[in-house]
C-alpha cells in the first residue's frame, strides 16, 4: 500500500473531546470549542526517518505526515519556514546566559511566523475546495492570509481595526484582498467576519475557529528540535498574544515525544506578554485555567495586543504541564532590549521577539532560568515591519566634508 | 593532507591581470582596477560532491571551496541565502511564459540580496583582522554591511545621500553604526569614505573596491544551479544598478562550467534597468565596452539608481559572452508589474525585481525570449522595504456593519 502523505486521523474538540472528520470543512465544535488535529503517530513514525529528514524538501512541508494535507499538489507555498536558529554569543554574554539562541521567524514570507499558519491553513482550505476566506486580524495574520490566498488564487476578505499597522494594510492591499477597516477592536472585526460567513458562506479563518493554522505554527517546534539534532533545550520563550505559536511548539514537543524522537522532554515553555496586555500572565500567576479580558490593552508590540485569547486555556495548560513560567515586560524594556539585540547581534528584531528576550532576562534574575540553561527565543517577526520603533539621528555632511572621529567619540561619551 | 576550506588562489586585476595575495588586505589594483577572486577549480572539484551538496550546511557557505575564507570560524552569518526559487504559474500565464520562476532574495536578512555580499565581505574582513569598515551606499548595501558588522562586533561607518530611503536609515541606526547623511550623491559619499580610509585606516568596503562581496553575490548563481539540479535555464534576468549581482551569477556559471558541474551553459543573461537610469543598457545598445555617466538619474527603484557603475564593463562582458540582452523599463511599468506579481502570486516584490519581470515581458514581445524558454528572475528585495510604492484605500466600517458583496463588486466594475 502506498504511504499516506498525512497521518491525520481526526479533529478533536479541545473542550468536550468530540471527533470531527478532517477531510470535510470544519470550524468549531458544536459546543463552541476549538478543534485540534490528532494523528496516527505510529504510522507517522513508520513513514518518517528522524536521521534522514535533511534529505527532504527544504520546507516545513518536509514534516508532511504531521500536517493535515492529503495531497501534496494542494500545497500553497512561498518558501516559508526553515528559518535560521542563530547562536547569540554577544547577547548571551550581556544577559549572563551561556547558550542563547534566537530562531528568526522574521525571515518568513510576509516577515512574520504567521506565514506558517497561512501555508497550512490556505493549503488545507484549497484541498477542501474553499474558494474564499475571511480573516479578522490585528495585522500580521491578515497580511499572511491575504498573501497566501493570492498565491492560491483564492479570494480573501480581511477585516482589521483602524489603528492596525500601516505596513499590514499595504501588504493586504498589494495582495489584491478585499480589505476593510473597522472603527473598533479585533472583537468587532470578528463579528463582521462571522457575518460574512453567515451571509455568503465565506470560510471564516479566524484564529482557533480554523483548525489548521495551529498545525502550521507547530512546525516551529519541529524545526527547532531537528536543528538541535533532536535534543530538547531547557527553555523555549515565546512572545504571547493569542499564544497559538506557543501552543503549537508544545504540541510538536508532545508529538515528537510520543513518537520517541525526543526523550525526556524537559523543555520548560515560557510565555512573555507585554505589561500593557498580560491576561495570560495574570491568569498564570493566579493558577487559573482561563484568562479574563484585559481592558484598555495597549503595547508597542501590536502582535501581542490580544485582550482575551480564544486559546488562553491551551497556553496555560502548556505552561502548567511543562513546568513553565509566564511573565510580562513593559514597553520601555521591550524597546531597549530591541535596541540591544540589534546592536549586539545585527538581528533586526521585532518588539514581540524583543519582549521575549527581556522576559528571559527577568527570569534569569528571578532564578527560574539558570545561566547554564540552553535557551531558545522566538523572534516572531522582522524589524522591517516596525520602522516607527527606531529613531534616527544622523549628522548631515556637505560634499567634501571630513569626519573627525575623535570629536565624534567625545560627543558620545 | 587536510582538505582546504577555500580553493582561492589569488586576486586578479580585472583590468591589467596583475595578481594579489587574498590572505592580505586588498582594495584596488595599483592600476585602479577591481580585484576578482580566482580559485583552483580542480581542487574545488575534488573536494566537492555535486550530488551530495544537500548534506551540507543550509547556507551559501556550503559552497565554501568557492568562497574566499580560510577558516570557518570566521564566518559571520545571520542565516542568509538558500532563498526559495518559486514557480510562477499564474504570472507566467499572464505573461505568456510556460516556465517562469522567481528567486526571492527578499527573504534574506536585511530584506535584500545585499546580505550575501555582506556575509562574504564581513567574514573575510574579520579573517584579515579588520576592525572597522566604511561603506558609501544608496541604502540597502549599507544596511546589510552595518548589520553584519554588528554581528561581527566590528565598527562601521556608513555614508548615505540624504535622499536615501528612511527604512535603510532605521536599519543602519538600529545596528549601532556610525551613520552619516551627505547632502549630495553616492559619488560624494564615496569621497567621504575614501577620506576616512586615508585619515584613520578604516577599511573602505565600497562596491568593487572590496574584492569579496562579488563572491557573496555569486552564491545566487550557485544556488540557482543546485536548485535546478545543475540544469542551466535559458534566461536569467537581473535588475541592474551596479550590476555586481549579474556579474556574480555569471561568474558562478563560468566556474561551474569549468568544473564540469554544468554543461552547455546556454544561459543568456538579461540586464534590466530603469528608464530613468539606464547607462549600461545604453552602452549595450551601442555595443560599447563601458557606460557613460547617466545625468539626472531618477527612478522609484532606488537600488537601481547607479549613474555610473564601476563594474559596468564586467556587466557588459557578461551580456556579450552569454548572448544576453539589456533593456530598460519605465517607473509606471515597474509599479504596475509589481502590483501584478503580488496579486497573481502573493509575492511582495520590490520595484527592482518587478522591473526585471517587466523587462522579461518586453523581451517576449520582441522575440528575444521564447514562450517555451525556462526563465529565472531575481527579485532582489522585499516589498516591505518599499511601503511607499503601495497606495491603500480601505473602506471604514462601524462595529456591527455588514459587508454587502454585490455592492462592492458593482463598485469595482
Amino acid at each position: 500500500m502506498a504511504k499516506k502523505f498525512t497521518a491525520i486521523e481526526r479533529l478533536e474538540c479541545s473542550l468536550c473531546g468530540k471527533s470531527y472528520d478532517p477531510f470535510e470543512i470544519q470550524n468549531l465544535c458544536q459546543c463552541g470549542g476549538s478543534l485540534v488535529a490528532r494523528y496516527d503517530l505510529e504510522e507517522a513514525k513508520e513513514n518518517m526517518d528522524k536521521r534522514n529528514m535533511s534529505k527532504r524538501v527544504l520546507s516545513p512541508w518536509r514534516y508532511h505526515e504531521l500536517l493535515p494535507l492529503r495531497d501534496p499538489r494542494n500545497i500553497v507555498t512561498l518558501g516559508e519556514g526553515m528559518t535560521p536558529l542563530l547562536q547569540m554569543k554577544h547577547l548571551g554574554e550581556k544577559l549572563g546566559l551561556k547558550d542563547l539562541m534566537i530562531k528568526n521567524e522574521g525571515m518568513n514570507p510576509t516577515g512574520t511566523f504567521k506565514a506558517r499558519g497561512a501555508t497550512a491553513g490556505v493549503s488545507k482550505a484549497k484541498e477542501l475546495g474553499i474558494e474564499s476566506v475571511t480573516v479578522p486580524t490585528n495585522g500580521n495574520a491578515g497580511a499572511a492570509w491575504a498573501t497566501y490566498a493570492a498565491r492560491a488564487g483564492m479570494e480573501s476578505y480581511i477585516i482589521m481595526p483602524r489603528n492596525g499597522p500601516e505596513i499590514a494594510r499595504k501588504e493586504i492591499t498589494a495582495a489584491g484582498s478585499h480589505a476593510y477597516l473597522v472603527d473598533g477592536r479585533i472583537t468587532d472585526a470578528n463579528v463582521i467576519s462571522e457575518q460574512l460567513n453567515q451571509d455568503y458562506g465565506i470560510f471564516n479563518a479566524a484564529t482557533l475557529k480554523e483548525p489548521y493554522r495551529l498545525e502550521g505554527k507547530k512546525t516551529m517546534g519541529l524545526e527547532i528540535m531537528e536543528q538541535l539534532d533532536w535534543e530538547p533545550p531547557d527553555v523555549i520563550a515565546f512572545p504571547t498574544g493569542g499564544g497559538v505559536g506557543l501552543v503549537g511548539i508544545y504540541k510538536a514537543i508532545r508529538e515528537l515525544n510520543e513518537m520517541g524522537w525526543i526523550h525526556d522532554s524537559k523543555t520548560r515553555m515560557v510565555c512573555v506578554q507585554a505589561a500593557g496586555c498580560a491576561p495570560i500572565t495574570e491568569a498564570w500567576e493566579k493558577k487559573e485555567r482561563e484568562s479574563v479580558m484585559w481592558e484598555e490593552s495597549d503595547t508597542v508590540a501590536f502582535g501581542m495586543n490580544v485582550p482575551k485569547s480564544k486559546g488562553d486555556f491551551m497556553v496555560l495548560e502548556s505552561l502548567y504541564s511543562s513546568g513553565g513560567y509566564a511573565t510580562s515586560v513593559d514597553d520601555n524594556d521591550i524597546l531597549s532590549t530591541k535596541q540591544m539585540i540589534t546592536k549586539e547581534e545585527g538581528l533586526f528584531a521585532c518588539p514581540e521577539g524583543s519582549s521575549a528576550v527581556a522576559g528571559i532576562k527577568k527570569l534569569l534574575d528571578q532564578g527560574f532560568i539558570d545561566p547554564s540553561d540552553k535557551v531558545i527565543v522566538l523572534n516572531t517577526g522582522s524589524g522591517l515591519k516596525y520602522p516607527d520603533t527606531v529613531r534616527t539621528l544622523m549628522p548631515l555632511l556637505q560634499p567634501g566634508d571630513e569626519i573627525s572621529i575623535e570629536i565624534e567619540e567625545n560627543q558620545e561619551s
